[in-house]
């Protein structure tokens, strides 16, 4: 029942040696989505010991190299490894070109299919399955092409059944899947036993939005209402708001102040300056807006428990 | 008068934790040659200190991917650091095309002038300055398209004068740079003084070759000929002997054949297969053939000293 963000590389456009350019994995029930990635990001995955075989799903927020330079070792290395299984790749459409221009220019056959799927400017779910959903979301960056949020929701679950009281009530196997759904179950007698006495809430349904390389702009905070755990970019502190505004950034405070806005439960700062070899600052400047803050580090693991969410 | 190698990563198509994708970087005199730019080798320069912003020329020997997908990153990089000076790169005039065409994609303008020279099939001078000249020669690998080893040999430097000597000889300070050159010095009395008395040999000229990805055919060893430095890929042990074959590779034993036909003074192995963490097998090997052999490993500087080489 993992949901587990892992941190793989949160530097900015020039990576440092503390700080990689920027990936994420998210596992969400063993299904592992890669958020950006930036040169040298198999060699992270590797280092922080993600099953990186398992990786289906490629999200690629926008085409600045720090965010897709490592897609192509990737796509190489899985292909020589002898991956048969679909990779699904998410973003801007011209990301396509690069690779398949690549791929045909090397003249590299993948052992895979490789699917592309285009991001626009316009919010959509671009994945669903039965336990999750993402949606991409449209933000400001200097390029002129979609620059894409992203947001990982867990599908609400079934109600669990509190096996004491249904047998009790002898609840007969064929309405257990009523039961899980929140109906009443009414006794051969008649009797009605309210839903809430047989099954108990089950644990709240979990999500994470990223928030890649963005002006600050406050609409924003509507695509990630009340997130359970927020990343925002913060390459600058609030000294350098005028920079963060000519390069289409944002700072720590803004950060924080995105996530207030949106009610969200924490937030991870990332994307550091590499200006800041210790990012201390900026967390103390998100933190005096918004104190459930953190800041990002290469191989950071943040869960989100099933239990501490329960409603 | 530097003559030194760094190894930045000496693996094979997949890169391990141990061992970066390939890149080394030649340092001739202040002047820094990088050889191949696999994934990652813009962290690895910073990683082992080497002054990158002094790389002025990038030798890709082919295009197969641990070959060259870190350079997207490297000319990115150099452009977001402010470089002005022109960065030559030398490779496979397809690889110009990628590079062209996802900087266009981007929409991104560099700050500094990037110059491209296409290597061929055909052995050739391809570089030349003052103190060092760069050859290129055909290697044969699974991939149509040029696939190049690259010798840097530093050029013969002027002979030393013997200040005591010319002082006792009252050699005219015009005549200095012919002493140099070697002719011997006439007195206004007539008497001819040798070369010899007045001059002492220069430091021998150095020189270095890399042969990456390929098959092992004698022929090639007239390539690199007494060459003091030979790199020479190992990917596998002899015990792989077919797969490296099938692979188009060669093996620890036939890079060691190699230098002894060549009669090189010191071998260097890499490009070690992913499945040896610890290649010590492949030096016994090569070993046993060549004596005067050693492992690259990450980091690993070889220097070749002026001293060391006299005549």
């Amino acid at each position: 029942m993992k949901f587990e963000l892992t941190i793989l590389g949160c530097g900015s456009a020039v990576p440092t040696l503390q700080r990689n350019s920027a990936a994420q994995v998210l596992n969400v029930l063993e299904r592992y989505f890669l958020i950006d990635c930036g040169e040298g990001t198999q060699q992270q995955l590797r280092r922080f010991q993600v099953p990186y075989n398992k990786i289906n799903h490629v999200f690629v927020s926008h085409l600045h190299g720090d965010h897709f330079f490592g897609l192509m070792g990737l796509i190489s290395t899985f292909s020589l490894q002898g991956r048969r299984g679909e990779l699904h790749v998410y973003g801007d459409k011209r990301l396509e070109e690069i690779v398949t221009f690549q791929l045909r220019v090397m003249n590299c056959k993948l052992n895979y299919p490789l699917v592309f799927h285009s991001l626009t400017r316009e919010p959509a779910l671009i994945y669903e399955d039965n336990v999750v959903t993402v949606r991409a979301f449209p933000l400001k960056h200097r390029y002129d092409a979609p620059v894409c949020g992203f947001l990982f929701a867990e599908k609400e679950r079934e109600r669990s059944v509190r096996k004491d009281m249904a047998e009790a009530f002898r609840v007969p196997v064929a309405f257990m899947h009523r039961l899980k759904r929140g109906e009443d179950f009414v006794t051969p007698e008649g009797e009605v036993v309210a839903n809430a006495r047989l099954t108990t809430d089950p644990p709240a349904a979990r999500s994470y939005a990223y928030m890649t390389d963005t002006l600050f702009r406050e609409r924003f905070a509507d695509y990630v209402k009340g997130v359970d755990l927020l990343y925002h970019e913060a390459t600058y502190g609030d000294e350098f708001a005028a920079l963060a505004k000519e390069t289409f950034h944002s700072t720590a405070g803004q950060a924080a102040r995105l996530a207030q806005l949106a009610g969200v439960k924490h937030l991870l700062l990332g994307h550091f300056s590499s200006r800041y070899p210790d990012p201390k600052p900026l967390l103390e400047q998100a933190r005096a807006v918004f104190p459930s803050a953190d800041l990002c580090y290469d191989g950071a693991v943040f869960e989100l428990t099933a239990e501490k969410r329960k409603v």
